[in-house]
């Protein structure tokens, strides 16, 4: 489904979490991280200042579903031992985004010149996991055969605060068949560390989404007569929480380059 | 939710599995086993001759969601020992119905007269079960909030046909709230023993059901707007392939007179 992808205008196998951070910390890696390793765990990363790690960490505890997280680094350091053996998250992940007071203001292929002692690193479950598990156990995910992004959308639902973190729960949206619906509410259930079952399923003006055609983030993706849309909570969320907190200095990923862990899918599940 | 019943004008407590069969056996007890003995397995009881017994057991084995089978007892030995130590399954459920070529012709209280040295007794996992796993999990239930049947529905899902035991699969239909839905997928998954998760939630004429207000079986309860009506794999569907395929002589206990064994539905849980 996912192929390896063209490195540096190679075809090189990447066949390991570590194979895709060096690849990234050589500069050679500059490609969406989807496919890549099969099997691996991939995550979401928020790294911000030692000051809202505390309320950072007490949302994601609030809020498991859309903020499972995964990895937390000590303050400073950008090893996460937890999450890989060779791991340095100033480098490993391929695109990184630099926000200042809530806005995206730079992208960065290494972090390195920007990084600072108080900073502390989150990486969050994300949806990678639970779409390899769907599409192993054969249900069909409609934006990926399309190869276009998930669509995500703002809900009426909101998540529990912690301190200067709040905002509403967004979720992504992944048309099915019922029967097929049935099968992703029992293996996502069994995949808590990466979103976990769905939160809704059916009618989206339930959950505050007025517009189906109009998603938040990603591309739309058509439901079909007889499929019910059901939806996820997204990994979009932490980061529209930090957008909102306006925190001074925080980095992300870009969306799609995800930090690739020694961890497999397969340890996940329970 | 089912409180004990009046047993002969008397309110006695009803404990146990083998309260509940000694109250039948001692035709003290008339009344549905709903709500007896909590937390007891109550199953479906079909009794056949040992020519029809080979085909059955292949019937439940290639149907296991409409057809859970729990035990299965020696031709002509009225007792289950897997289900219960003192067991008598001639005397031990409140209410009969005895077949003759495909038709209820009798209702008995006690097949004692009627007994053969080849019948072989069947009792599959009831719906009982997982609904008292639902309510204990706060998803309610609107056929037991009303004090109705559960409505049941022929569908054009057709069952795995086994020498002469076909027909369709029969499903019990429950509107829930799309977050109870997916938390009742969750619940049911786990009770593969007792119809397991729903085979298909929200589109009735995807599986055959031109018209929800009818069901072919029980009581019709409305699915009011934002629910989704979830179906199940139903008990009925053996008997009405026992019932099409004209079986000579059969027995089976009166709907909602149910076996109650000495498991505990805990011990089911996966």
């Amino acid at each position: 489904m996912r192929s390896n992808l063209a490195v540096s205008g190679n075809t090189m196998p990447i066949a390991t979490g570590l194979d895709v951070r060096l690849a990234a910390r050589s500069g050679e890696l500059d490609a969406q991280t989807a496919g890549l390793a099969p099997g691996y765990v991939q995550g979401n990363l928020a790294i911000l200042p030692r000051d809202y790690a505390e309320d950072f960490l007490r949302f994601c505890q609030a809020n498991p579903k859309p903020c499972p997280l995964l990895g937390v680094s000590e303050a400073g350091d950008p090893a996460i031992p937890a999450l890989g053996a060779d791991l340095d998250i100033r480098t490993d992940i391929p695109r990184y985004r630099v926000w200042r007071d809530g806005e995206a203001i730079d992208k960065l292929r290494d972090i390195s010149d920007v990084w600072r002692d108080d900073l502390v690193s989150f990486v969050l479950g994300c949806s990678f996991s639970f779409e390899d598990a769907l599409l192993e156990a054969g249900v069909p995910l409609r934006h990926i055969e399309r190869g276009s992004n998930v669509p995500m959308y703002r809900t009426s639902i909101p998540t529990q605060r912690a301190g200067r973190f709040r905002g509403p729960l967004v979720v992504s949206m992944r048309p099915m068949k019922p029967a097929d619906a049935i099968r992703a509410v029992q293996i996502t259930t069994r995949l808590p560390a990466v979103h976990g079952a769905p939160v809704h399923l059916g009618y989206p003006e339930a959950i505050g989404i007025a517009d189906i055609a109009k998603p938040d983030y990603g591309d739309f993706v058509p439901v079909e007569r007889g499929e019910l849309p059901v939806f996820w909570a997204c990994g979009v969320t932490p980061q529209a929480a930090i957008a909102a907190a306006k925190v001074p200095f925080a980095i992300t990923h870009s969306p799609g380059y995800m930090l690739v862990t020694d961890l497999k899918n397969a340890q996940f599940v329970l």
